[in-house]
């Protein structure tokens, strides 16, 4: 069995991730603001690389059944809709509609997973249905990948955090010996246990937490920290994100 | 005071360094062979990023004054006089030569660094020497930066538990309160209250230094943990890394 934590995309080469699954992680704020838009109701999220292809992929889409959004500088995009924040995804916003979201970090790193057996975004708000489905995925495949986003290209210790509480708490009984974890798998354990379970604690640590604060998105940082109050699993697949609501256990 | 550390020099952009003073860390083993061939007499240590460039510079110097070094996965380059052990750094070998030195990792990131203020090469084996004119850096500038080499482009545990030792010695009595810290020399200052002062633990916890065992290298290991055997200064400028030996302290 084998964890792997990559704290940023940056180095994932095409097909690295073939035949594996992969947790998308961007904690601050894509990951939940995918998973809030879905439980929402939202139709689908299609995660844009640029502004550019954000407005393209919005052009080949009925008007009333698209929403732009996303941020640049954890900034609402001028002419979008919808910024980054997670608390503006409400059903009013994105009920039964297209989400098109393009972020400075998040979509990079799901498009960086593309290729993968499977890729789910994790967060705090549904991290008992990424859990389960990570842990059907060990089983099946004997691996997994936890994709960090990591922040304006470098390492983020929110993101290493989450990845942390994966990776512990998938690791079988009898722990390290029976599971191979890389480097970065072994240091997202020691971050995990620096914070214990304390989500905001870690967003409140970090300089991606300080920057939104700053800005005035101090509650964002508690929404993106409430653990499963969102329990739905954003699945990624031929270029769209849909919910996947986790079956029951059992 | 502001202290940041790299896990790779990925995502390091022309002039980002430039004014500041920066550590690079490779402990395993390009830190550590760099300091042991300064200390063994070479005059000087000239990275390459390439094996033709490193063969191009040597072209270039007399040919009894030089001696091409390097490694690609691990083992030495073909036609090359040494490898990347320290142990083959002997004043018999470098005494008085110029080393042409091409690694996987540690090269890369001393390249990355060019255009800083001052560049200095941090090892286990020359640990006291970089603290000390790390410590005159930050008085001068109030910053830092330890940038670490990775391995294979990802994040390497042992190079960040050396950035979290160097960065635990260098914060002022108060610590954290008095003193920035990014992302990443935070979650450094946690691997090294994980291993604690045990330099060999995180080098055999690596996936580089199991590497490096399987290989047959076990003695380098032990080699790289020895903290301050070798007590010299690499300094790296005009793309050359030449031995300032620390002044008296008082």
């Amino acid at each position: 069995m084998r964890i792997e934590v990559y704290f940023t995309p940056l180095a994932v080469a095409p097909g690295e991730f073939a035949g594996r699954s992969v947790a998308v992680v961007d904690l601050l704020r894509a990951s939940t603001s995918i998973a809030v838009a879905l439980a929402a109701g939202a139709k689908e999220v299609l995660p844009a690389g640029t502004v550019e292809e954000a407005l393209r992929v919005a052009q080949n889409l009925e008007r009333d059944q698209v929403v732009l959004a996303g941020e640049r500088k954890s900034v609402r995009i001028e002419g979008f809709a919808l910024g980054n924040s997670p608390r503006e995804f409400t059903p009013e916003a994105v009920g039964g509609k297209t989400v098109v979201l393009t972020t400075t970090n998040g979509t990079q790193a799901l498009l960086a997973a593309q290729g993968a057996r499977e890729v789910v975004v994790a967060g705090a708000v549904n991290f008992s249905a990424v859990v389960q489905r990570a842990r059907a995925a060990l089983e099946a495949t004997g691996e997994l990948v936890v994709l960090c986003s990591g922040h304006e290209r470098q390492f983020a210790i929110e993101d290493a955090f989450a990845a942390g509480r994966l990776a512990k708490v998938l690791l079988p009984e009898g722990g390290l010996r029976r599971v191979a974890l890389n480097d970065a798998a072994l240091a997202s354990l020691e971050i995990a246990r620096h914070f214990g379970e304390q989500w905001l604690r870690a967003l409140r640590a970090s300089r991606h937490g300080q920057e939104l604060m700053a800005l005035g998105f101090a509650d964002d940082l508690r929404v993106c920290a409430t653990q499963d109050s969102h329990p739905v699993l954003p699945v990624y697949a031929d270029r769209r994100i849909t919910a996947h609501r986790p079956a029951p256990e059992g």
